[in-house]
């Protein structure tokens, strides 16, 4: 399903088509397919090259991980984010490697890791829904996440389903335009306004 | 100048292509790629779309901001960033729209709309540095900008210059392979390993 955003300047395609859905396919996403999605994210700027971003990823039906971070999800999610093959936890390394300060840019590089990571699947015809509703504490257990990372959100990827499989109130929302703030509210040639 | 990442997958283009150098040329860039760059930014998912991105940004040689953003800059970073034709100061608003709490990922979710724009810069032929390296206080005074706000970087953007107009020292840098952390100290498929 193409949900391509309604954009007056001319975007590149990969960037027009991303979206977040919540149906996805049975199919499985090959082993190689996955390791070009993280190969994708890694290749993202970071402050001083710091790389402060980390995945632990899932694969349904293969080991312990897709079941450890599927129970970390909110309710809500958890009910659509069954259907993904893939689920990906992101963490940020707070602090820097070459003095023990706060990485203020963590986050920010690792956003920056995600998005190219979503670029790459939405290239691969895979789709991706980040997910903040999840126990951040509950991660931080499971995993033995030290103090100085932290878990940001979960994605859960895979190729395109049946949105008739979804409950209403999801349908709905999947087939909702997608919307955004216009750039005036956005960009400022001149004063800031809040 | 050409600096492919060296990939193990095979990787999107623009992902491969993508670099920060710092050798920017004087060519200027039209209004309406200025206005792609951004329109490209906005389409990133945020959580509960709350797109928590701002930019200031100025044009070299029109009005005001280019200078009031340059002057910013650590003296390192105003070396060679004099050379970018347009430069962009990246804004998180940090708590949430729907009540008056932190949002978590307002950094995170920047870091994506930049990341987007990265790419969309990559595929019109322009380039991004984005740099940390800059007087925040001094960009809060400048542009007013409220404490619900925080600047986080500011992106100089440009097409491809002369490297051998640099200093040596930054000469040695531009021309310096790109280089990541081997996928395996970064993602994890069973237990997380810091």
């Amino acid at each position: 399903m193409k949900k391509l955003a309604t954009t007056k300047y001319p975007v590149n395609e990969l960037i027009k088509s991303r979206w977040s859905p919540r149906a996805f396919s049975d199919h499985k996403i090959p082993k190689d397919v996955i390791l070009t999605l993280f190969e994708a994210a890694i290749w993202a700027p970071s402050s001083r090259n710091e790389q402060p971003w980390r995945f632990i990823y899932g694969v349904k039906d293969e080991g312990a991980n897709y079941k450890k971070i599927y129970d970390t999800l909110v309710h809500w999610n958890q009910q659509w984010a069954k259907s993904a093959p893939l689920l990906v936890m992101t963490i940020a390394k707070r602090n820097s490697e070459y003095h023990n300060e706060e990485n203020t840019t963590a986050l920010y590089d690792l956003g920056q890791a995600v998005a190219n990571l979503s670029i790459q699947a939405t290239d691969m015809d895979l789709f991706c829904h980040q997910m903040g509703g999840f126990e951040k504490e509950k991660a931080r257990d499971t995993f033995n996440i030290p103090s100085n990372y932290v878990a940001v959100t979960v994605v859960a990827i895979g190729y395109y389903g049946d949105p008739d499989k979804l409950p209403d109130d999801m349908k709905e929302l999947e087939l909702k335009a997608r919307s955004r703030y216009d750039l005036d509210r956005i960009i400022f040639n001149e004063d800031f306004k809040p």
